[in-house]
């Protein structure tokens, strides 16, 4: 696999989390010759928050996290990458039983404080019985090191491993925030789900971590698409090990300062995985404004970022910005065609429903051959607002995912 | 441009329609060497019915045909390919009151009675003064005959002109259903619009007429997508010239007949705009059975029809099931996971949530191969059902949509 152009050259190990111990293994699931475990343990006391797709058909491990998440409390997670335990009913039940029975034999712990992710193919019963070959191996090698090991061993179709982190000076102390992450976003239920594991020693009580948590992701991972395909495997967990002994309390200063920190990373994060979608060679922002209401620019702005017209002429480096039109009225929401005008970065391509009369095609044409492209679209009707991120669709997607038979 | 595979050897000449005279002209309007204007003209006393594109920013002609459809009468049809007239703001209105006043004085008739249809580029000014110069010679060559040609004037990036023909016995008399369509599909706002002109010479009044035109357009046009992008061009004009004496009245048991007939013609049409989608190798239909209601089941069938991933394992002839399931999951739809059965063609390949247990990769192997693919899913929950049409994403939609500047 052809790595992303925006791929770093390398991942710097993050900074470790106190209170996390972390460990990968090969447990042969489906890769060979590479880890496709990852296990975390957390010190007594940590709190959990999560959110899960939408999806109607989940995945058996999502089941399990939301079934163990509403008593907020969390002392593991076990991750494994190749199979993603979605689509196998009964037996799917089983293999997460099974995963968090092996998981907390090893630690020691009850099978209710282990979370669970699979990634990887849809419908293959998942042979949760491997868990147990590497999992007392795993369990003894835990370390508070290892997060950029951890990042790699959660990887399908992923071209580069991801992860970020921030510290945050609070009143009580510094604290660290530490996250991964896998992609290819929503784009690959084949090799399914976007995850993301964020960890904390601050001391966060779960209801104030999952108020956290969900407005971080609602303005995150909830803004990008890769292809618009929802995975029944979307997971994003966050543990507070308090182990800084900074605590943040819902309302507080310290609070904003966390969010922020939090917000950042998230976006980060999502970031990172919609430059490493499936086939990506262009990372585009798209801002609708002077909508109606936010939520109407959010729309919008998805309508254009899911538009296959529009994600052709990105890869193809066309500022094609009447496909641009034509999603904004795809959209089925309140827009005015002869209010319209459309920015590629700096250069106006049209305004008032008619292409610019100063439009320079040279001037557009040089904006398209950027790695990363802006598009605004204002349409003149009010203060809403929203951007979604995307990448362009290429004939590498369709390689990647078309090309298995052939 | 390569023919799609599903392009007959030719267009046999279709039925004329008595009270209907064509004729084709190039005006140069962006192509050369070609036809690029279509001009009908309808007998007095034609009944007109229409449907048009949902976008929020149609064309410049949709509003006009909008704008004239309530009177409920038609003496002409202008139509041109090259040029959209879309987004062309004051311009283009302009355009269409000047294609309106040209055909209206060539033909004798009132600007009002013209009916307007463009399909091409948007954002560029459509320069109608250019109808002025092939006006006059192309209604002198007016004739009864000419629809193969006709079809043929009004393509873009279509591979193959469209038409179909329908004969049937009224208690008045014998009537003719002839009509032509282009795409491709919702597929190409650049060389934008799916369009569709009907005629008979069945008496019809308007709101008769427009009732089963918006029936017939509901279960064909509106149950095809290629590539979920809207155009703002799509209109399917009918027009009903009572040349041949036989009446259709509203609830008869001549409407049935005639209904049964138009619906026919239009599910043609609606297949071959979809077998001429760009790119397309593969013919789809995906129909949703025991949905808890049938617009439950149309929005499934849609959400499989539209993903990117089920249509680029289409292409790759794979038997993928597990991207139905996470389509099925996706639409937001009632769904219960382990109630999911779905066939490819004959071959069942999920039951109840999992994989069937006499699954034949062999035998689902052979169904994909096919250039017609039947894919039926079963929710189990009720007795909604509905059938919608795609096609495969290919490497060469990619490349027509993105290599315009590569």
């Amino acid at each position: 696999m052809t790595p992303s152009p925006f791929a770093p050259a390398e991942l710097p190990e993050p900074p470790m989390v106190a209170g996390v111990r972390l460990a990968t293994a090969e447990a042969g699931i489906k890769y060979r010759g590479r880890t496709d475990v990852l296990l975390m343990a957390f010190d007594e006391g940590t709190t959990v928050a999560g959110t899960f797709t939408t999806s109607r058909c989940p995945s058996a491990p999502v089941e399990w996290c939301r079934m163990q998440l509403p008593r907020g409390t969390a002392r593991a997670l076990l991750v494994n990458s190749g199979n993603a335990n979605a689509f196998t009913g009964k037996k799917g039940r089983a293999a997460t039983q099974l995963s968090a029975e092996l998981a907390a034999k090893a630690l020691g712990i009850a099978p209710e404080d282990v979370f669970l992710a699979s990634t990887g193919v849809i419908g293959e019963p998942l042979p949760a019985e491997r868990f147990g070959t590497v999992m007392d191996a795993a369990a003894a090698r835990l370390a508070p090191s290892g997060w950029a090991a951890a990042a790699r061993a959660i990887m399908t179709t992923d071209t580069f491993p991801k992860a970020e982190s921030r510290t945050v000076t609070l009143s009580g102390g510094s604290v660290t925030i530490t996250g991964i992450a896998k992609g290819a976003g929503m784009i690959a239920p084949d090799m399914a789900t976007m995850l993301s594991f964020i960890a904390t020693d601050a001391a966060v009580d779960a209801p104030t971590l999952q108020a956290m948590l969900s407005a971080g992701v609602s303005k995150s991972f909830n803004k990008i698409t890769i292809d618009s395909d929802t995975s029944t495997s979307d997971t994003v967990l966050a543990f507070a090990t308090g182990a800084s002994g900074a605590a943040v309390a819902a309302g507080s200063a310290d609070a904003a300062l966390f969010a922020e920190a939090l917000d950042s990373l998230l976006l980060s994060l999502a970031h990172w995985v919609t430059k490493d979608g499936e086939g990506c060679t262009k990372f585009v922002a798209i801002t609708v404004e002077g909508a109606e209401s936010d939520a109407s620019a959010g729309k919008i702005a998805k309508s254009i970022a899911d538009s296959p017209l529009v994600k052709t002429a990105i890869a193809g480096e066309d500022a094609n910005w009447g496909r641009i039109v034509m999603a904004v009225g795809k959209a089925g929401e309140p827009a005015d065609r002869d209010r319209l005008a459309i920015w590629f970065d700096h250069v106006r391509v049209a305004v008032e429903g008619e292409r610019d009369p100063d439009y320079s095609e040279a001037a557009a044409s040089e904006v398209m051959k950027k790695p990363e492209i802006a598009i605004r679209v204002d349409l003149g009707l009010g203060s809403g607002r929203d951007t979604v991120w995307t990448c362009d669709l290429t004939k590498e997607y369709v390689a990647i995912n078309g090309d298995y038979r052939s």
